[in-house]
């Protein structure tokens, strides 16, 4: 076991819209941490989306990536916006996300779907439906039909113009989130839902071949199938039965925002994207909102918990992770909100404030 | 404009599981609605799925599908069932499904979701959220990846298995399915919002492009476009800001089983599938239910709103329609459930006498 080193690099993304002010208070918050746990870490700050295209031209500068791959994990804020909407599909934000996470290939997106008890109502989903949810459901992140060739626009042999995708999956690629999907669902209740559309697509028929196959290697865990419509019902007709789920880059990206919502409330949703080896990226699950960007309204609870992530996953730090979730725990406790999760009886408070008393709660450590 | 033949001609196709007991039902309404409304039908009963796989040897015999093809419309049970699913994909009892939808040439799948008053505690959702929803989804059926080529099985350069489907949309198969949704969407409250994901792929970016250049001619039509994992959801977290909905097949796939769920009883929901011409395919939403088969337990209210689809957009016969849509409301108001859908203070009934039920709603016509 080598021994971890004196002090970590972390590459900051604040990226557009909300994300500078979140990540702000998150690199307060991780500074604070890492000097009562003894933990020491560099940050280096760098430009992706729509403010890398602003000043380079690009979505993802080469600077940003070596930086990127040089750290021992990478935080982003969001980015995005309605300034860069209509830009060429090179040219828009997302296309740096989605080429940051190829060239870091963090294959394995984990996107838990939590339920904290202070905010059950609200979720639209009535209390008893949602009280208890906890669902961990794995993305498969680097493959499948967002990254699949041939893809394009053409012509037909009408004469028609047609723009085309493939979703393809190689052995490997489902092989290795199985196995991370297995052992993640070891550390959990030990059951497995792998979602896909083997009725109808061969990509799902070789998915579902892979998981059936790999499966063996687990006999402590309970493998169930499950078709991508059927689980979109059940998801808001019972989410509890859910622990574990594991899905293709699309089906995947649908579900977990569904899930999400499910909690209720998006402003409270980390995700960890890790690969085989090096740096992985933690990203809050909401997007950049720039229609609150600069008004101190956003909500930095997912991007604290996108940290907790980063040491927990990025950097094995298990007992600094506990501390900021427990740290998230306690402020909700004592009642502060920014607006999107306010209810009556309540404390309103700004993105700055919020995160002054997520500070008071990791420093109290209760 | 011609008028309607002297007699219907209706393909039955009652398929597996509860498939037979409901389509039973239906037809004894349909046969008192046309004698009440001056309307005569004949009808063929015909195999498809399991039961043709078990009788033929393949899941959609020719007989059926000529029967279908010379029938004024297509009224489906269910098709599918344990006993099949390890099935390769040509004799599989959905492949019989894909293959009639295409070959009948039905593009656009009208999937309502409404909530019922008397049901409207069945939602997971909270009261509040779900009263009053009323979506109408249309969803592409016959293009995209379930029907694209190229697709299948194969070896990559490192020697591995891969699967492979194609997402395609031509430019003719977008825009009939526009001009469909906008004329949808005239005839309702004339919002019409489009679901892609047209920030990562080139086939939802000219589906995009198609529904931007095609919306010049519905000037009366407010066109709004969303991604699907945003749709996804919205759907949960506030669908009544949704009227009428349009996506590709996949996504439509999943988002209308997402909607349905919202309305919380998926034993009320009916489709339509409809063509340019020639006869539509009407089903209910949800599956064989093997696992209750033959025990008198399923709802028939969704076959039965099939059927009054039927004759409003199959055969034009909105009176007909409309006086069966009454029969379904005046049922539920005098109490009479099946299990799926009961609740302490209503009266559980069986699928057969829930169709007795139905029939003197029918009769009394309030
Ligand atoms: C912005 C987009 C490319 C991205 C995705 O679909 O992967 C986002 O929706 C997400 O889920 O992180
Ligand atoms: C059975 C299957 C092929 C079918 C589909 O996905 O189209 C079903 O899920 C549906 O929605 O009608």
């Amino acid at each position: 076991c080598a021994s971890p080193p004196s002090s970590y690099s972390i590459t900051l993304i604040p990226g557009d819209g909300i994300g500078p002010e979140i990540i702000s208070v998150v690199k307060d918050v991780l500074v604070l941490v890492g000097s009562l746990e003894g933990i020491k870490f560099e940050f280096q700050e760098v430009l992706m989306g729509g403010a890398a295209l602003d000043a380079t031209g690009v979505p993802l500068p080469d600077d940003t990536l070596s930086a990127a791959k040089q750290s021992h994990a990478v935080l982003l804020g969001a980015v995005g916006g309605y300034k860069w909407d209509k830009n060429e599909k090179h040219l828009k934000p997302e296309t740096g996300l989605l080429q940051i996470r190829k060239e870091l290939g963090v294959f394995a997106n984990l996107r838990p779907a939590t339920v904290y008890s202070p905010l059950v109502d609200a979720s639209t989903l009535k209390r008893e439906v949602a009280e208890g949810v906890d669902i961990m459901l794995i993305r498969e992140l680097t493959g499948g039909i967002y990254f699949g060739e041939p893809r394009g626009f053409g012509t037909n042999e009408n004469g028609e113009e047609i723009g085309f995708n493939t979703e393809i999956y190689a052995t490997h690629e489902i092989d290795r989130i199985a196995h991370f999907a297995f052992k993640v669902a070891q550390k959990r209740c030990g059951k497995l839902c792998s979602v896909d559309k083997a009725n109808v697509l061969e990509a799902s028929m070789l998915w579902r071949k892979r998981f059936l196959a790999i499966a063996q290697e687990y006999p402590d865990v309970e493998l169930s199938h499950m078709y991508v419509d059927n689980a979109s019902m059940r998801l808001i007709r019972d989410p509890k039965q859910f622990d574990t789920m594991v899905t293709n880059n699309i089906f995947g990206d649908i579900l977990s925002d569904e899930a999400s919502m499910v909690t209720g409330s998006i402003g409270m949703l980390p995700s960890a994207s890790l690969g085989a080896s090096g740096p992985g990226l933690f990203e809050p699950i909401h997007g950049s909102a720039p229609d609150i960007a600069g008004q101190d309204k956003a909500n930095p609870f997912a991007t604290v918990l996108s940290a907790a992530m980063l040491l927990r996953y990025g950097l094995g730090e298990e007992k600094a992770a506990k501390r900021i979730e427990n740290a998230v725990v306690d402020t909700l406790n004592r009642g502060f909100r920014t607006g999107d999760i306010y209810f009556a009886g309540t404390k309103l408070v700004g993105c700055k404030q919020l995160g002054e008393e997520i500070l008071k709660s990791v420093e109290s450590n209760v």
